[in-house]
């Protein structure tokens, strides 16, 4: 399979090369600004112009987007916007401006994180910006034509983002090797509007 | 106590006005263009000079915000920032804008919709916005200050919008009358953090 990765050089993304190299699959790694195959997913048009290169592919998995945290009551309009239009709006138009490029029975797999279901200090705005990308997918699965499938992977904090540890006292990290194994599993069985949750609480 | 209204002349805010005054409370109808208080909720500057204005109040209520549907291939940028802008981030500012002047143990109280929960057809792009209010409530319960609270009522197809029935078949409706007691609930019990459904489906 042909998998287009964005994010391909982060701790997710390499992770999520890896699995799917190991498994025969042939990946085209999307950075933010260098590399064959650039795209910023803030910006629609260039996702427009990286699918048109790209031409033919048979899934597209995104280990991009950031978010601006920030406590809620000093939260600014710019973190508010730049999150949108990272994270949620560009997953969203990942899958928008691929749908007329994907192959029959393709599928897309986005990011969300453990902040949908549990609590930290601060966590309004990525809580709120992972709900959205969630309910975009677990919508978008119902209509998507052609077969096309759509998941999600949910992270807990990964073992090998040291710095912010801090950020979740008392979670249990996952390694992001296990988070590609995720993507992997979403890319390759039969399954849609899934949320893959890797989340370790001990609750 | 003194609640503002945002929509109030609206099928939902009529009814919500209706609920709070027959139950004592004094309420300051807020509508987008016209009346002694108007606010564009799409625009946080509008709000800010909005609660300049009311200066003191104890809840606020919201049963405005607009999404602007779309078969999701055939969605376009514009509808989904402005469904985003209005019904997302209008709500999200009316909770950021007002914080610096709601009193002490006030609530703020959103709304959402059935299709968080609910399949239709093209529901792809009011499901994302609704599952973005709804995270917002469910993790901004857990950051405001001074015993503050924020809740969302959740209506499924109101019995009063005719015109909406066609895109929910088999849905049963509910009476706006309905959704109103929701919102006075809301505000009168001392609940935060939750999500009001509204929701009469037939499963």
């Amino acid at each position: 399979m042909k998998v287009i990765l964005f994010g391909a050089s982060g701790t997710i993304g390499t992770a999520v090369g890896k699995a799917l190299q190991e498994n025969g699959h042939m990946v085209v790694g999307v950075s933010r600004r260098s590399g064959e195959f650039s795209a910023d997913i803030r910006d629609i048009e260039s996702l427009k112009a990286l699918y048109k290169k790209i031409r033919s592919f048979d899934a597209v998995a995104c280990a991009a987007g950031d978010v601006f945290p920030a406590p809620l009551e000093q939260s600014t309009d710019e973190q508010w916007a730049s999150s949108l239009q990272s994270k949620a709006m560009g997953q969203i138009n990942i899958v928008r401006a691929g749908l007329p490029f994907i192959a029959d029975k393709g599928s897309f797999t986005l990011v969300s994180g453990i902040l949908t279901d549990e609590v930290t200090f601060a966590c309004t705005l990525g809580a709120t910006i992972n709900h959205t990308v969630e309910g975009f997918v677990k919508a978008a699965a119902t209509e998507l034509p052609r077969g096309l499938r759509i998941n999600c992977v949910s992270p807990t904090v990964l073992t090998e983002s040291k710095a912010y540890h801090p950020y979740f006292p008392g979670f249990i990290p996952v390694d992001a090797s296990e988070v590609g194994q995720a993507y992997l599993r979403a890319i390759s069985n039969p399954m849609t509007g899934r949320i893959l949750k890797l989340h370790k609480t001990n609750s």
